[in-house]
């Protein structure tokens, strides 16, 4: 049998694993930071109409620049952002913010490139600049997990980055970062800086968009995807927002005709019914706001989220032990590899519910374990760093 | 305003431009090599149907490894190519095949690595090589576009590429290689061999696939489409088999979730209705035909075809006077930048007789023009050579 040690792969793949979260059949699945509802009915039969519309052209290729629906992402993400001045061209969307950060690292980066992040972020810039073959500098967050504005430019000042990533809100943290941070950077980055925005509609009131620095920064780049507040995981639409330059470089790369038909359908249908699914946004909201005041009413350190998703400290440092007390009890939640931390997506009410009455327990548990448990806080400490 | 010249583009993209057609308003469109023929109405309900059923579903990302589409196109592939050992494990989906080969890209390929092709042929593949940093080798065919055993394996023998890739049938040309052919490549290949069969469904009866070499070589790829045979461009679904290895190594590198459950699910519901689809290609094959006849009779030099296009010899060097006569006509047929050579696609019937009726005043025009012609062919010459 043939295996991969025996294929000619490219050195930098050998040993690596394919990126994922783990799926378990559970319960309560809050792992992946999907949005809990369903397209709301109206919504489900817009697609569905939109999608039936063109079934009868689908022997031709798709409009390659998917031109009708980056107009009509340009006047959602105006609108939802306060930022009027956005049309098309400023727009670009492809399968997924994966594909757009892809094929940014295509134009900006690449071999003899230098992408730079502060980690802990999002996990795909890098895997992302990987595959691209972009050198990759990490810049580590300090304990409380903040950027600020002088640290951050000055790592950007002394590594000269060609493509900067931020996440805002941040993922696995779940905070969003004050704008004079992506402003310090902007000024400061020799390259193009790119502002993944994933959870953006989730952020506090009062929290601007980057949208809005766009104007001033001609290399700003910030990236969306429906995948999140519009319930559309399924769909796979992400897109960027930037000038009218950078989206003509990426035209330089994309694959052609790499949006079908159908997705650009769906998604404009989707887009004709924002209020509906920024409805369901508002409900996600809540439940991540008393996810939030619910671990800290356990006593447990919670980072601040402007995200459907919050960060919160485990009892212990063995932050696996209660992702698996949690999986016993039927509730899937992330490890996101920081010690003592893990990661959960705020659900439906009643799958909020059930995470918290399980949290209770877990935590109970482990504080009448906690003799037992200081031996074991040693021992994941030397394994930490191995 | 900004500019691509202001951004800090990579030094190789500068100066290019996007790939892609002409998109023109034709009465004829013969240029992109497209499926003339709608869904079947029992097909288009049935997709219909499949996407409506994952309507409700769209806020959770899809299979992220597309089992369930990819055995369906095993047992489709399996029983087309007559190869009955196919699996899921031997397939692999992306967005249309161009994804599938930037994969392999990505895997095999990449700075350090050579890829080589056997020009004319798709250019898709340069570009590709071009887009993942892989250096990339123009073996040319000769006068007659042939490709033989010992002149092929011989060229890999001398730049021992880490990717070759083969295509089969053959665009622009659209002749099918003998596996000979393919057979004496994979023996000699130090790394992967890619067998592009997007128009595999046209070969002329006979015409084996290089699926049935799969288990003699496991490092031979063969990828597929259903934008050609399944009038399914709009959709975008690609394909490879191959050894379970090589979609192990594809899995290393493809973005997590990069398939969307739409496609996922229309794919799905074409490939259970292969039979009615594949009795459009019959029809196809028989206008390609009468293309091949017709052209012969108007006293043209036309490549044998095994695909949905012909390309055939302009009454004179100058095909884009013949390629602007035509659009004259309302019909649009591809440039592919040979000079001397136009290729058209097959249409329906009342396109293929509008073609051919254009052609024939074209060539009695052009016949009526010859002296002035020859001072042409000569500026034509020289400009060629810059």
């Amino acid at each position: 049998m043939t295996t991969l040690d025996d294929l000619p792969l490219r050195s930098e793949l050998k040993g690596r694993s394919p990126y994922g979260a783990p799926q378990l059949d559970v319960e309560v699945r809050l792992n992946t930071n999907e949005n809990p509802y369903s397209l709301p009915e109206p919504v489900a039969e817009a697609v569905e109409q939109a999608l039936a519309a063109v079934l009868r052209d689908l022997n031709r290729y798709p409009d390659r620049e998917a031109e009708a629906l980056r107009a009509d992402l340009a006047a959602y993400l105006g609108a939802a952002t306060g930022h009027d001045g956005l049309t098309g061209a400023n727009l670009w969307a492809a399968n997924g913010s994966n594909e757009v950060q892809q094929q940014l690292l295509q134009v900006f980066g690449g071999p003899g490139h230098l992408a730079m992040g502060f980690s802990p972020s999002y996990s795909m810039h890098e895997i992302l600049a990987a595959g691209t073959g972009t050198q990759w500098h990490d810049a580590q967050r300090g304990a409380d997990f903040a950027l600020r504005p002088e640290s951050a430019s000055s790592l950007v000042r002394v590594y000269q980055p060609d493509i900067v990533f931020l996440c805002s809100p941040n993922n696995p943290t779940g905070t969003a970062l004050d704008l004079e941070v992506i402003e310090s950077v902007a000024r400061e980055a020799p390259g193009v800086v790119v502002v993944d925005e994933a959870y953006g509609e989730f952020a506090r009131e009062g929290t601007p968009s980057a949208v809005t620095l766009l104007p001033k920064y001609p290399r700003l780049i910030v990236t969306r995807t429906m995948s999140k507040a519009f319930a559309f995981a399924g769909v796979r639409l992400g897109y960027l927002a930037a000038d009218p330059a950078v989206v003509q470089a990426v035209q330089l790369v994309r694959l052609p005709y790499h949006l079908s038909a159908l997705t650009q359908a769906a998604a404009r249908a989707a887009l004709a019914n924002s209020p509906l699914l920024l409805a369901q946004v508002e409900a996600i909201k809540t439940e991540r706001d008393r996810i939030v005041a619910g671990l800290r009413a356990l006593d447990l350190t919670v980072a601040d989220s402007d995200a459907n998703f919050v960060l919160f400290a485990t009892p212990t440092r063995d932050q696996q032990a209660t992702w698996q007390a949690l999986l016993d009890r039927s509730v899937l939640v992330r490890d996101v590899g920081l010690p003592g931390w893990l990661r959960v997506t705020a659900g439906t009410h009643d799958e909020t519910t059930w995470f918290l009455e399980a949290m209770a327990e877990v935590v109970a548990d482990q504080r009448n374990a906690a003799p037992k448990e200081t031996v074991t806080v040693g021992q994941e400490k030397s394994s930490d760093e191995s």
